[in-house]
């Protein structure tokens, strides 16, 4: 038995999220029905480092899964994208140890949530940005986001329903990253945050609190309170999925 | 009777184009649709600057309408967003001359097209770029876009169907424009190009030689050829509606 290691990427637009749930089509479903096509058997993915939420992207989602198949390991991603769907992209195959597990052995993830602060929505940026269409203060939101980075307890920032069983997350970077709109008409703004790992809904609430800081509608004392009393209310609201896309998951 | 300038950007993916037509939704309709709701009664545009084929997308495609509605100029973006889709948003409004017209007034144009060069196409970029899988020598490219500048007849870069009086136009500009993909595997090579006019799929056929040429499947020669001699089948294919963007008309 080979253990063999995906790199995939999604436009999360049309599912109801990674793992496999009753109420929707999720990629896990995709990616082991094609796995089951070449195998010419049921088969299951081992494990996947993150489980996105319903319309949240990836450019880095990493998944397991057992072969006994005659394929080359690099063959994998042509072998199964014959089976995928345009918005589900299998981009790497790499053989690891039997004992490797896609989720045990991350020691960290990087995610992009991405605003479009322009006017108005530009349609071409609308699946994969959050709008925003007043001024913000940029070194208002780089202040808060510096007193975030660090190893913290995020208890504030985390939606009810996640199961972790401490709250306390180190953050190695936290950046407001901006370009040009593509039409010239406002800016993109990507908060950029690389953490060892984080709570349910924890990078949309960041986003949500960085933002209602640039709005002028948080103060950084706030912000500074929420980490103290981890009081969910403390913190900003969570911003819709179609920001999100989680970019790399990282090894030791 | 006030003369409007509208500007305007969508998604071209679901749409038969600009222009309407019997068979499918365009965009032409949807925003004489919301001229109509506005105005209670039905509304046509006088012009439009650029009639995008189905499945091209722009960020700057401009129109102008005749209205005696007391709706203030700069209110007009908001008043129609309300009655049009996301994927179509009008972002500006300007009161022009009682005979300004979008299509004889325009004096250029800028269009770009997308070319995803990566190992596999990436999912967030696969709406808006054409895939190429295998290396593209740039320089070469690069080469063959600088002969293409300047003052030809572009008889050789036209699909049948153009009712084009002379095959004499004027790029301006067209360059080759590389940034990394956003997942890190291969680049995405923007081709922009701006021009005085542009005949029926020139941009696209212009793409498509620029691409074999870059693969090696086509010379520097045989772009002069196709220059000289006006042959279609001198230059390239014409690449898919989907990479190509109409970013902006020019006015004097």
């Amino acid at each position: 038995m080979r253990n063999v290691k995906l790199t995939l990427q999604y436009d999360g637009t049309a599912y109801a999220g990674f793992q496999r749930q009753p109420n929707g089509l999720t990629i896990q479903e995709l990616l082991e029905g094609a796995l089951s096509q070449v195998h010419g058997q049921p088969t299951k993915i081992a494990a996947a480092a993150g489980r996105t939420d319903a319309g949240v992207h990836a450019l880095g989602q990493v998944v397991n899964f057992f072969t006994e198949a005659r394929v080359p390991t690099e063959r994998w991603p042509l072998a199964l994208n014959r089976h995928l769907p345009a918005d589900v992209v299998v981009v790497e195959a790499v053989e690891v140890a039997a004992d490797w597990h896609a989720r045990f052995a991350a020691v960290g993830k990087r995610y992009r949530y991405r605003l479009d602060n322009g006017p108005v929505p530009c349609p071409v940026l609308a699946r994969y940005c959050h709008h925003w269409g007043r001024p913000l203060a940029l070194d208002a939101m780089q202040a808060a986001a510096q007193r975030l980075t660090g190893r913290h307890d995020f208890a504030a920032f985390r939606s009810s329903g996640g199961a972790a069983r401490t709250t306390v997350r180190t953050i190695h970077r936290l950046e407001v990253v901006t370009q040009p709109r593509p039409d010239g008409r406002g800016e993109v703004i990507d908060l950029v945050v690389e953490g060892d790992g984080f709570l349910y809904n924890m990078v949309r609430i960041i986003a949500g609190t960085l933002l209602e800081v640039g709005a002028g509608r948080r103060s950084l004392a706030q912000v500074e309170a929420a980490l103290a009393t981890g009081e969910r209310t403390q913190a900003g609201q969570t911003l819709p999925a179609k920001g999100l896309c989680l970019e790399a998951v990282y090894y030791a």
